[in-house]
């Protein structure tokens, strides 16, 4: 049977088919140090399992609300407006299986055929391939290299905007970059975004993932939270990747057709493992405490090699569990001209596997430079440092 | 912020209008019947509980393939083939979080904006609305009134063929009616699926929710099996609705195409449940087998008290667990000339809750009598006794 057009236009995370070539050289008997996956090897914290268990066993094995249950929307609203200063209600939160599908929620729910998207590139791929897939024109803007960090550039986001400009797709904390909005940046975003009367999604999905000082969200700048629907995730904070389960939250308008969307897609979110994020939120808050102490060390390990590397130059971002060096020099010193051959020559001698710029998006046209990203949540501080240490006599031989 | 277009075309289950209704009326004080629920008021057996909590504590917390993982495909692809004669292997299942899932993922891989597809009316209502809202032109088909089922209305589904027909959604044993095709209406379909060169959608979602013989599916006919995508779910036969798993179950270029869908959508379903689906079809049966009797006992019971009352003429459906009675007759002796004055009158005069015929689509040109649906999953039998006998007086009184 012919597929349907509209695959054509569907995208992935090409970061899988790394993964695919990592296990393949394992395989071999070769030892890999997997740097490419954003997935995390701590387990979930057990006061959050225990409370799953007790609501499995208890019985909470029928349907829920397509909103999720309300006791898990009254304590996440709690929290956010906590963190955000905003003003949310169980209304203004529908659970869902993941972070992730509030992406594609978010553009059905707004946008229309032809209508203009911004979206982060680099950045998560998903962004793109959704915004082609349901119709709407993708429009990419990057970053510029500052003194400490990747910061957005700004020009490019006024130059790209124009008539059909609806949606703004944000992600403070990002990934792959690790870049974060200082209040300035954010204060522009945000005029740009009421001058021009858009709406804004804001990936959050590494809000408390950062090291030192408080998180800021763009939703907490002053008339932004009418305008803004917040990709929430249980994920990263609470180790728990694999339970999928996250949040839509933003104006109830929005939130009443993403649940109708819930209705028509899957019904609702696993109902006990609802129990294991009330506990997550209310809970004992000593496991997310360690899983960010980890990656803290895991952060300084991989930082503090990478960038001895002869032809490397990398950022210590403060926010997310990647690193994002600048390998253009240590590149041309190999005389390698691709990133393709880049990666498979250091996979295949030294077993660190990564994932380049390209698994983010095509470069934009004023790219000049090459970077690749390191993962360091799903890999222990000893193999951070013997993968890189060989990674950097590789390099420096 | 202005909604996208394409909502105007999304449906929903109007079925939960009716749970609210109950549930307001159960606030005055009232005792409350919930037939209106698909849901099941029976745990899951404690073995699937045990594995899942197993897998669980021992780390599955991380994300896992977007196939959904090997093992439990594996056993899938096994139990499906002894049970419907087929073929498949691993390759040709993608789990996904609940059954549901797949009836949008089907549209979206194979069907094109004006391709016309035929569904069953009445009907699960998600079928219409995601036809339509991913621009497709929803045909309806219908049923007749046999002596002891209702049967498909193969004419209609014949006259309704166009050279714009693509696929064919087909629901056996059926929800709302109870309706499971002979082999020869069976025959009929799949030699119509042929002739035409349509792809079907078997929604098996009741597919061993029965009560006498072996359950046979259009995709064990000769040549189906690539015509087919099956709608797989653990929800009914183990007392899982709420853990949300399910799998797409086909040819492997299309389940290919729907496990891309997942990377966009979810990344994965929930990686620790999928060990308790694996102790589901591979370990203790005893459970599933205590609740197809629960089961039984109650349809035995609803029917009996049905079928007795004056007006309403009821069969006693072989599967699903639902009771489609016709109620034309009843509707006339109390002067009640529409659904929804019945239905509301039913829930306060006895506290009887039901659905109608209109939540399952709108009635097609050549229907003139009345249905209403009872649904025994989620309601013991005393108090099945108890809510019928009040219903019955109600309507002889």
């Amino acid at each position: 049977m012919e597929l349907a057009r509209r695959l054509d236009l569907l995208g992935t995370e090409t970061a899988f088919a790394v993964s695919a070539e990592a296990r393949e050289y394992a395989l071999t008997g070769a030892k890999v140090y997997p740097f490419h996956l954003g997935d995390i090897n701590i387990p979930t914290p057990e006061n959050i399992m225990d409370a799953a268990i007790k609501a499995l066993k208890e019985g909470k094995t029928g349907y829920c609300s397509n909103y999720g249950i309300g006791e898990l929307r009254e304590v996440l609203a709690e929290d956010i407006n906590r963190s955000h200063g905003t003003h949310y209600t169980l209304d203004n939160i529908a659970i869902q299986p993941g972070g992730k599908p509030v992406i594609g929620k978010f553009l059905l729910t707004l946008m229309n055929s032809g209508d203009e998207v911004l979206y982060p590139n680099p950045g998560y791929p998903i962004y793109e391939s959704l915004i082609r897939f349901y119709g709407g024109k993708a429009i990419p803007y990057g970053f510029k290299e500052g003194e400490n960090n990747f910061y957005l550039n700004i020009d490019q986001i006024k130059k790209r905007l124009t008539s059909r400009t609806k949606l703004l797709i944000f992600n403070n904390y990002q990934n792959p970059t690790g870049a974060e909005s200082p209040h300035d940046e954010l204060l522009q975003i945000a005029d740009l975004v009421k001058e021009n009367n858009l709406f804004v999604l804001s990936d959050e999905s590494y809000y408390d993932i950062r090291y030192e000082g408080a998180p800021e969200s763009i939703v907490s700048l002053p008339d932004m939270e009418d305008r803004c629907l917040i990709l929430y995730s249980f994920s990263k904070k609470y180790a728990m990747t694999g339970w999928r389960i996250g949040a839509s939250v933003g104006p109830k308008y929005i939130i009443d057709n993403i649940a109708k969307l819930n209705v028509n897609d899957e019904s609702c979110t696993n109902h006990f493992i609802q129990y294991g994020a009330i506990e997550a939120l209310t809970g004992d808050q000593s496991g997310a405490v360690k899983i960010i102490e980890t990656f803290r060390k895991r952060r300084d390990k991989a930082h503090e090699i990478l960038s001895s590397i002869r032809g490397i130059k990398c950022f210590k971002p403060n926010a997310t569990f990647y690193l994002f060096p600048d390998v253009t020099d240590a590149m041309k010193q190999m005389g390698l001209a691709d990133y393709n051959s880049f990666r498979l020559e250091a996979l295949h001698k030294t077993g660190v596997s990564f994932c380049t710029r390209l698994h983010f998006g095509m470069p934009l046209a004023n790219e000049n430079r090459y970077y690749i990203r390191f993962a360091y949540s799903g890999i222990n501080v000893d193999e951070i440092e013997e993968g890189l240490i060989k990674f950097k006599q590789f390099l420096e031989q």
